[in-house]
């Protein structure tokens, strides 16, 4: 029998992988992998750290652990397999079992048989729909060019202003790298707020710490027209009217799945515009695998069909499509659960599951969520800030996702919950959570658990909440509660809210009751610098009869806007 | 009705937090803590720290996150409890409900009644049986009076030499503290390897680390003799007779549940010798709960009753005893799979659920562990070495434990590896598990998920591994395998390990098998610096007709020897 001849389209991230794979299945396979552009198993994620400046060589983008490029000649030694790179596949013929492929650069044509075919085209970056998008001077940051554009023009310091097009992950990591590079940036974004797998409140905290950093961001308006002289990018035109001016644009308003291949070949697409695929990672033909920002996947937590264009699931996906390609249909995707992470200057964000946003408009009603700040590690390891927003289904108890922010251990955090999330643990499997601790990693009682404290007190009808968004527009809809910070007046002199507050410390509380409002029906809302003590002033209230008392969740360490002091 | 009254006894740790609890759940509680020390709610794990100067100020120890002392008063103001230091607890008359008291500088008696009653009265530092232990110069890590006893060595530079006895957590914790104070140290441990939560693999690994700090470590050999002159240290007799001069002698073997109290009271005590509680934390008196160091829990996975004297789990079950003494039992505590990290110097060294030793010892026979080596991050962003073990029950797959140390960032990886433990995961699932990804935070694919692929590859008998000490006791016994280094001439030339090994790299083997040895059942041991080219180069091998054909797991990096460079 002849050997089995594994093709795969796409040499970025999953296409090698699933090269790879298949090779360590089969070493008598003949594997080749087809590549339109020049580079192979690009460390695409890494690109916003060389262009900010992280480290300078960019051939780490391309190396092994052990600094060999990974070339063509290091495939084929390394590991038998024939990359063919600056060769584009113009149309799979699927009766025929093979492809036309064209080289970029000679323009030669010639076609090339496959057994089983894997397809790992990748994803496009979107780019708006507005006059002007070819002057010079726009640019997208996902090819190794883009990097290598980007790099030059942080090496040369030849442009001053840019702006960013879209404030989502890759958006924000770029926003960082061109900071870093001494431009003046200003990101925009259509959307209400930045990094939209956050709900508002966590944004908006991430957002506050992008201005600190003196870059600038503007939420709630699209591009109308990049605007130019003489073919150059000259300023942004916004959909409000205002003009920016600036030398360079980064477009990031995410990515369109390649799948005109696979559609011209008649291979199913799903509903989301990415190739369809079952739990084995097979497309619509049996001899077809697709892996990859190509592809749509299965949400583990909705069963929904959804697009996960992250570098993560791409050789997972590799691993499994490369595997059933060789092995016919033995290894299964499940799908994801949407984790992700990014650096933002001294924070990170990271998130998994649903957030509340998403898990409303999937039609999830019966969620509990709540807010909790607290340090990483005790004060004198110098433990960092960290806030959490938890998300749980109130019947079940079950977390549905979780959110951290902050300039603490936000990778830990959402390392955590993501475990959680896939070992469908519940509030009550958490608060008693047996983690790892020790002064220089944890609080005694870790961050996340103490999350599931404040989460279970609220199923259990002990903590009443309101995050600090509720809190403001209460206030900007007029309505008076009584507002009671009960932290220490040093605390208070050193900052405060002014929202008409009343001090009294949550040590004289009890023997100062009578300076409250006397109607036990007012609304009074409790906090402190996290609303720990908070919530203990909340107790002390309740038990001498205020019938309408309220914690603001995660206390001024999560209030988003502008405070007195 | 009278208020309840909650009567604490210990105020350390579990007693505080129980008694907070208490407070919370019910207002009009008279709630009392009765604590032998001086102090309240010490931050008892950050004593090293403070000792090895990485904070000043002793009061950070006692703080709350905002620097207010924790002291009766404290108690008093912010919480309502009531907490009677320097006072200690005689006798318990449980008929009557009663507590005798002493006071400790007045030696003033009395008694106080109790509703409930909540024991946390932790763990007695054990000292080993030997002549000499009433010297001066001999002391713990226990207690406040320690940390203020070591530190003042430090400040003083009065002592240069020192022995820690013991080199499990605590005593790895103070060699640190003590080197970083500058003085020349050894840790004798009795048993063959440090830190026994570790298996000896990974426990070789940190000893080094050890060692390249310049801190002498003495293995298998326990202490004979304290040696002084005129009552103090001068030096200490090893059981094989050598003697070590040396001013300072911390002593850290263990702690004993104190559970004197409760014996004397006739409550049960446990196998292990921790008070017996069930899974509310109540002991054989339905009004008496135990929580902290002093009681035995269940261990999750193998039901059996352990210790577990860890800060973290005494918070948490002082929450639980505290619920539970208010409103009766009410929440449950599950137990422990005995999760822990510790610094140690620039490692850490972490553990989760049950190491090979423990599950074999327990009776698991048929499991199946791995060793990965790998960086946590990439490269271009400065990544650093972690190297894990895996431990899974082969029919189930299901993960039992994982071991983790280096320098890279253990704690994510405990963290994970302890919530897929409680989620009862399998290696499996741990295999496609979608974990926050970006280059700042981990490498794309995940070290705990390559650790999960290289354990999935055992348990389908793609890689056939040997641990690096299996590699040396065969060649230790005269075994003559051929030993195959496929790393580059360059990586071979700055590191080897000088065992008789042949080097052909990777992307050279296809083409010099017959390099090899021709006797295809001649067992070949491939390795690399982590041994992912080993275990490619073992496939290839096997494609090519060797029969008997292993990988060296974790490579050069997780081999403990001396190397030849």
């Amino acid at each position: 029998m002849a050997n089995k001849r594994i093709v795969v389209i796409g040499g970025s991230a999953a296409g090698p992988k699933a090269a790879a794979k298949a090779r360590r299945i089969d070493e008598n396979a003949e594997v080749i992998i087809i590549q339109k552009d020049p580079d192979l198993s690009m460390a695409s994620c890494g690109y916003p750290y060389y262009v900010g400046g992280y480290f300078d060589d960019r051939n780490q983008l391309l190396c092994t652990p052990t600094g060999i490029v990974r070339d063509p000649k290091f495939y084929l030694n390394a590991k038998a397999i024939e990359a063919r790179t600056n060769t584009e596949v113009l149309a799979i013929d699927r009766e025929a079992h093979t492809l036309s492929l064209s080289d970029t650069l000679t323009g030669e044509t010639g076609s090339l048989r496959y057994d089983k075919l894997i397809i790992a085209t990748g994803a496009t970056p979107k780019m708006p729909p507005v006059p002007g998008a070819d002057l010079k001077g726009i640019t997208t940051l996902q090819s190794m060019q883009d990097a290598d554009f980007l790099r030059k023009i942080r090496d040369d310091h030849s442009i001053t202003k840019a702006v960013i097009i879209g404030g989502g992950l890759i958006g924000i990591e770029t926003c960082e790298a061109l900071q870093l590079a001494g431009m003046e940036i200003t990101v925009i974004e259509l959307l209400p707020q930045l990094l939209t797998f956050l709900d508002w409140d966590l944004a908006k905290l991430v957002e506050n710490h992008v201005r600190e950093k003196n870059a600038n961001v503007i939420t709630g308006n699209g591009i109308a027209a990049f605007l130019g002289e003489s073919g150059t990018l000259t300023g942004v035109k916004l959909a409000n009217g205002t003009e920016l001016p600036c030398e360079l644009a980064v477009v990031a308003i995410g990515v369109t799945p390649n799948v005109k291949l696979a559609r011209a070949s008649g291979l199913s697409i799903g509903v989301t515009g990415g190739i369809a695929v079952n739990e084995y990672l097979q497309t619509s033909d049996a001899d077809i695998y697709a892996c990859g920002d190509c592809i749509e996947v299965t949400h583990r937590l909705t069963g929904r069909k959804v697009l996960a264009p992250y570098g993560d699931l791409a050789n997972l996906e590799g691993r499994v499509a490369g595997e059933n390609a060789v092995l016919g249909n033995t290894v299964t995707f499940p799908g994801t659960i949407q984790t992700g992470i990014c650096k933002v200057f001294d924070y990170a964000a990271g998130s998994t599951g649903l957030s509340e946003t998403a898990a409303r408009q999937l039609g999830y009603e019966d969620i509990v969520t709540v807010i909790n700040a607290s340090p990483d590690k005790p004060g004198f390891m110098q433990g960092a800030l960290l806030v959490t927003k938890l998300v749980a289904d109130r019947k079940s108890g079950k977390i549905l996702g979780a959110q951290c922010i902050g300039p603490g251990n936000v990778n830990r955090q959402i390392a955590q919950w993501a475990m959680a999330v896939m070992g469908g643990l519940t509030v009550d499997d958490m608060v008693n959570a047996d983690l790892p601790y020790a002064p220089p990693f944890s609080l005694a009682i870790d961050h996340g658990i103490a999350a599931a404290h404040l989460l279970q007190n609220k199923l259990k009808h002990r903590l009443k909440g309101l995050t600090p968004r509720e809190v403001k527009n209460k206030l900007d809809a007029g309505q008076t509660p009584f507002i009671l910070d009960v932290r220490g007046p040093d605390e208070f002199e050193q900052m405060r809210l002014g929202i008409g507050e009343t001090l009294i410390p949550l040590g004289a509380l009890r023997r100062r009751l009578s300076e409250l409002p006397q109607d036990k029906e007012r609304e009074i809302i409790c906090y402190c610098k996290i609303s720990l003590r908070g919530y203990e002033a909340a107790l002390v209230l309740e038990a001498n009869g205020w019938k309408n008392v309220r914690v603001m969740e995660g206390g001024i360490m999560a209030w988003p806007y502008a405070r007195e002091k």
